[in-house]
């Protein structure tokens, strides 16, 4: 019953497709339409080096996802390319993966966000001038859904990435069935000309060269999020490595299809597009104005007979939508990062304690905000955001593969392996090899033509989140260097003698049970403490002391202006200074209520009193809380947080059903 | 000596003056400019009317000045007109005052910012376009010095305000001496005609009437600030009552002149000022785009001869200043009367707790807030602004001086006094009485010319706030109720039995300082316990805890899913139902840092913890804290919080010097 249990919430390979590609199927929505801007800047005539660019993507994208089923193969716990590259290349290589994949967890919200918004503008015209606006909601909408601790849900996916999927090739099937039969279908924008931008028109040699390889930087687009299934192999059902190599291979011939359909249908029906509406001939109206419709909406419409055409909507919603979802899966991706750098502590150690909803909270927050302030800067123009976007991908596609041939070299080291599993590892090498070489060259070409239009801004964010995060994991070795204990049973020794001291403002419950509860410790001293802010207060609290002949002596102390941290901290240090061996124990009695604004009205004075108090030394500080029955409100446990269903966790988060297994090292295969 | 130094401390009438006078004189900067702007919405000649509104306002200064001298005898302790209301007319009326004076002091920020950055822009025209800009930088520089806990100094305050007076009368005084020798000054505006707003020009009868109310209502503004030493006897030297007693006259004497002054010299130079430029004619170029300066730049440019002379430079700059002086008596203000306030229990509690920075700091931050949102959305234009002020000033009057009636009354009941007594609270009575119609008349009057025109917005704010601190006090009433305690001595009853766990990740110095702290307490049952969050660890720590041989039990539970508080605060409660008359004790090893980015490295799970655990009944929670080396940057008291000049408390804020006298009732003069 349990172990099949936990086989209901892994996932079979049919719900984790939609899961794991909804992100690199979805940039199919942009690749081409990417790769045309480039070459329109040339003016049409360079629209014939389209195919030659596409195949170059497509064989990339082949490179890649051959050599991403090595690493899913060889590292079955879901480490990605920062594990595979930081027991490999060593923990600075690694971090250098890290702080990229960050950088693309943001681009990636931004990126997506920003075609999604502009294929609905493609739809629905009127929103034209709200783009900005309408991005920004979407991001905050992302970071509600995902703050409230929404579990991802297979079933949720599926529909969309599957209806974008058949959408795409149903649209492309038809529109190169009419190519065959005479009647192609042809765009809107085919009738317009395009003036070349001066800069890059008539060009010849190294200089067009340089164009197309810009053009090929861009569609390489197509490319991003394809590791997202190494990062989620416990995931899978058994055996795990298997299906989820069967997927990457799945995912990897969708996409190539639907890309060099939708490539291919962009020639055939001459869709004329470019940055710059200007730069248009044939126009009617002002340029400034005008509107360009995305590839994918040109096409549709194209396709299905205009704007108002059922099938033009369906792909319109369907491409929207896998964009979004493209954009959650940063928000869901983010948390597994930084839960595994947080575990080798170059992020702060709460984010790998994963009950604890207020570190993934703000790791969300600011996962949106950084996508944010983007959209906003840049406009949520798709073509600015993508100039950053692959730099991070193709770095840590180049570690990852050359920390593979790197495995591979150790493990063909090992002689005593079976001739079969050295024939497959050898041949693993070269796959990998080619991989590194191959996404190394991209690497190159994309920081030539992309370094200065925005890829600059990538970098340095990568290299201060590199630094930041060197820092912390510095800071750690060096607080816990600090903490080390050479001799336990030394610090160990028990104190001589204990003070405890109740601090009193009124006799009310909370403070009698304080009373009781440092009675029952039978410390060595007792003394109940107030601080005298109001005379008349003070006074009848000495009455009633007085009169309830309480065995516990109260103490007075005068506070002129009415501060009680400092005249408390003063006194306990004045005690501990005059006999050192002896510990003193606080004891404040505080209320426990459910509501946000109580807490604006209460315990303000215990919580400074505290956060001082833990300044002394040989001072410890016990809250006696008593609950008020608000605070039953406030009484449940935390959520779940987001990314578990990449992790292969059931849902539910209660301790019912054992974890999931996330054993490191190859796994045997059956 | 002490007694010689806190008399140093307190201020002589020559430093109180400029402190407390800052405000009601600056307003002078813009109550005839105000009148002129009404008057001239006829058109030029309705400006002969001016000279009796002015009168008007000069009389109910006179009757306010008089009215608050009573006051000053009567409430020495400085509590000012809520003091006075709740006292003699019950709480809900002085709630209202309190209301009325939290919105006026939002108002006073935003009115003397406004008004200041009116007379620079009068001096730079050039920074005409950033208005807006410069008045929230003000708000925010004065949030700023603010928040730092800059003291209020009577000398800061004194060289200010008396240049301010002296340019003012300097000015007032060489202008009406041209006047009288037949060469007078002639403003820059003189020129100019003024067509009248159609919907006010040929009023006769009611309409006339109303205009004339409404031109008196906005001088009204010279009155604001009156009040403000009333509020600050104790801060006075002794005999306190009668020093303050003769400020408040000086302070007067000295509005009144040069209120006078600034409204005859205006008449005399043909000061030309309207609400709207393209009223004005015989304007050269476009009146969208014409700057009017103030009243007061006018005038020294008139008199001085022209605007590149020192003497316009001194008056702009001197008037520049006085007005952001005034603008922070309103963060020096806002925490007296929030601190009675909380006294009473219509605000948070912490806001009486003097030492308490945090608390203050909400106050400046809500105060900025809200003063910086009006001036945005206005657009620092005063004359909007105008019309919220005054409406709470002459509601905190009317009742005041109501307020004071009664009092009277009741000290006049009393048939024992002298009869010099009586006869001086007689004439004390008819003179509050006085004020009390006079100022419920002005009351009637700017509620019905102003309501319309953005008062409403300052009576519901005043309203709101009148609400919601009812409803703080009814949830402390309430909460008060819960937590008494009939019968004391049950509460007091000792726990039969004391369980303590001390929280252990690894083994080092903080863990072992809480065992040994733990021990030290001597309880019943004693265990160590942790939280399997990773495997290696959990393992390490068993080998460690038995090589040791600690006499501790440790047990470990499970967390399949490495959350930390859910597991810990299920089996405490779990212990909790198996015996509930225990008492459980759970220590938790805190390390304490310095640096603010070091409190997100730590601490983050114990703080989490913590939190949950208090919601369990029967558990008491201890840090146990470690300090690390950098802990010792942290480790500094908290500054004095704003106010205490007005209050008259000496600075330093240690326990050195005695609290200053705040007795109520009467104060003996000599």
């Amino acid at each position: 019953m349990r172990s099949e249990e936990l086989h209901e919430t892994l996932l079979p390979k049919r719900l984790a497709l939609p899961i794991f590609a909804s992100d690199p199927l979805s940039s199919v929505a942009y690749a081409t339409q990417e790769i045309l801007l480039v070459l329109t800047l040339g003016g049409l005539a360079y629209l014939h080096f389209t195919p030659w660019i596409a195949a170059a993507v497509v064989a990339l994208m082949a490179v890649v996802v051959l050599s991403y089923r090595q690493v899913v193969h060889a590292y079955p716990s879901g480490g990605g390319s920062y594990e595979v590259v930081s027991s490999n290349l060593g923990a600075s290589a690694g971090l250098v993966v890290a702080a990229s994949l960050l950088v693309d967890y943001v681009m990636t919200v931004a990126v997506s966000v920003a075609s999604g918004v502009d294929n609905i503008i493609s739809a629905l015209p009127g929103l034209a001038e709200h783009r900005v606006a309408l991005a920004i909601g979407f991001v905050a909408l992302l970071t509600g859904v995902n703050l409230r601790g929404l579990r991802e849900s297979g079933r949720a996916f599926a529909a969309p990435t599957y209806l974008f999927i058949a959408g795409v090739l149903i649209m492309v099937g038809t529109g190169l069935l009419r190519y065959l039969l005479g009647r192609p279908p042809v765009a809107e924008s085919a009738g317009y000309g395009i003036t070349g931008d001066p800069a890059d028109t008539g060009l010849a040699g190294f200089a067009l060269v340089m164009l197309c390889l810009r053009a090929f930087s861009s569609g390489c687009t197509a490319l991003t999020g394809v590791e997202a299934i190494s990062n989620g192999v416990p995931a899978f059902r058994k055996p795990k490595s298997k299906n989820a190599a069967t997927t990457m291979a799945v995912m990897g011939a969708i996409a190539v299809a639907m890309f060099v359909g939708v490539t291919t249908l962009a020639l055939v029906a001459k869709v004329h597009i470019t940055d710059d509406s200007c730069r248009l001939t044939g126009l009617v109206g002002d340029c400034g104005s005008h509107t360009q419709r995305t590839v994918i909406a040109q096409l549709a419409s194209a396709v299905f007979g205009g704007e108002s055409s059922f099938g033009f909507y369906f792909v319109q919603a369907a491409t929207a939508l896998v964009l979004i979802l493209a954009a959650n899966t940063a928000f869901n991706g983010f948390p597994l990062l930084a839960d595994i750098l947080a575990q080798h502590r170059y992020l702060p150690r709460q984010l790998h304690n994963r009950g604890d909803r207020l570190a993934f909270s703000n790791g969300i927050i600011a996962l949106a905000l950084a996508a944010g302030l983007l959209l906003w800067f840049y406009k949520a123009d798709v073509t600015s955001l993508i100039h950053l976007y692959i730099l991070g991908v193709f770095t840590s596609f180049t570690l990852s593969q050359t920390g593979m041939v790197r495995h591979w070299n150790r493990e063909l080291r090992d002689e005593g392996a079976a001739p079969e599993t050295r024939r497959r590892g050898q041949a693993a090498r070269v796959i990998n090899a080619l991989g590194a070489v191959v996404t190394g060259l991209v690497l190159v070409i994309v920081l030539a033509t992309k370094f200065t239009q925005g890829a600059w801004l990538a970098v340095v964010a990568a290299v201060l989140l590199w630094l930041m995060m060197r820092g912390i994991r510095r800071h750690y070795d060096a607080t816990a260097a600090e903490l080390a204990a050479p001799d336990p049973r030394a610090e160990l020794v028990r104190p001589s003698r204990v003070l405890v001291i109740v601090l009193v403002s009124t006799l009310h419950k909370p403070t009698l049970r304080a009373l009781a509860y440092a009675r029952a410790f039978k410390p060595d001293q007792l003394e109940a403490l107030t601080v005298a802010v109001d005379r008349e207060e003070t006074a009848s609290l000495e009455r009633q002391w007085h009169e309830l002949d309480i065995d516990v002596p109260l103490k007075v102390i005068d506070s002129p202006y009415r501060e009680i941290t400092r005249p408390v901290v003063e006194y306990i240090r004045s005690v501990r200074r005059s006999s050192p061996r002896e510990v003193v124990g606080v004891f404040i009695p505080e209320y426990v209520v459910g509501r946000w604004w109580e807490h604006l009205l209460h315990n303000q004075s215990a919580l400074w009193l505290k956060s001082r108090l833990l300044f002394t030394p040989g001072v410890m500080v016990t809250s006696v809380p008593w609950q008020l029955t608000s605070s039953a409100r406030a009484d449940h446990p935390a959520a779940r947080a987001p990314g578990s269903v990449r992790r292969g966790e059931p849902p539910g988060g209660r301790a019912a059903s054992p974890p999931a297994e996330t054993g490191r090292g190859s796994e045997p295969e059956g």
